[in-house]
């Protein structure tokens, strides 16, 4: 197996986290984004959506979306990461998806379009960034308030969602999208998060 | 058990569909989202996201985010939906989530930037609607190049990744998006689809 990963980038963050956090070694080859690497005809061959992370295994299939290399990683080698119980699966998945569809969805929109980045590869609507970005600001008294309701995100348990939250989190600190206010349950659950051996 | 739901929505379609595959009965209660009963107070406590679907649980606790009610009544009773071997497990949350991605997050923020449905609660940006429009567009031959290849979305056999596709085109003809091109392979698996007693 092996990962073709742009390491600071969210999504491969999120794998290379839940890699750790299961204990697996699994080697990594840098796709220069920047540089358009991700573009190329044999990288549109490995990754069906086009984007990093790519788990490609030994006989060449590959699987990308970083939560469906998670998946596989976990059938093979069961971390819990996903809930134990029906329901603990269901609070997993469910704030797992409400921090990708209000959170890191708002945060690459926001990217995309206002960076100048991507304005050599993608039609880019200005107004829609700064429209995400708001957004973006709004989701975070959300996740603030269910922090300071819950230890971790799905509940009393570590769990992918916090793998989730961490990566939009530390995205939002590289690309500079300062939190506007400042959360203390955030911060209270940082430092949790931040203490695991997987994440130091 | 009981479902606040809003029937055609593509979420609550999706919801439907995988209870029927699970031969299961859950009773449902509309949500008028127009009227904005989905805005209240009680609606929002109950709703993690805001959104509908809603499962709501004998106990009071209430699980949102269509998938998430997906996987938790797949833990309860077993459908195979999500895959069997780990490889499947993979390649069905990868093929759900490229069609989440890239086909029904372009088509909700066209339908919401353009319609007019949500000019009363939300900051529309036009610009991003027609563009969303166009990158629904182009999502749709990388549908028909699998479905070209492959029986169905994620194999040989019919998973939540197919449920989910077929969400996306039903709501693309309930709001006039239709498909620009003829395509043989969607149309193909949607005769296939089609014929499945959940669906009828």
């Amino acid at each position: 197996m092996k990962i073709h990963q742009t390491a600071p980038t969210p999504n491969c963050l999120r794998v290379s986290l839940f890699l750790a956090e299961a204990g697996m070694e699994v080697p990594r080859q840098e796709v220069n984004i920047r540089d358009g690497e991700n573009l190329s005809p044999e990288f549109r061959r490995l990754s069906a959506n086009g984007h990093v992370p790519v788990l490609e295994l030994d006989d060449g299939e590959a699987i990308c979306e970083s939560l469906a290399i998670c998946r596989y990683v976990d059938a093979l080698n069961p971390t819990g990461l996903f809930g134990r119980s029906p329901l603990e699966q269901g609070r997993v998945e469910m704030w797992t998806r409400i921090v990708e569809f209000q959170g890191l969805v708002p945060a690459f929109q926001a990217f995309r379009n206002l960076s100048g980045v991507y304005a050599d590869r993608e039609r880019c609507v200005e107004a829609w960034g700064e429209e995400s970005r708001k957004r973006l600001d709004e989701f975070l008294p959300r996740l603030e308030a269910r922090l300071g309701e819950s230890v971790y995100l799905a509940g009393d348990r570590f769990s992918v969602a916090d793998i989730t939250a961490w990566s939009l989190l530390a995205f939002m600190e590289r690309v500079k999208f300062s939190m506007a206010h400042s959360y203390p349950n955030i911060e209270r659950w940082r430092a949790l998060v931040a203490a695991r051996p997987a994440f130091r």
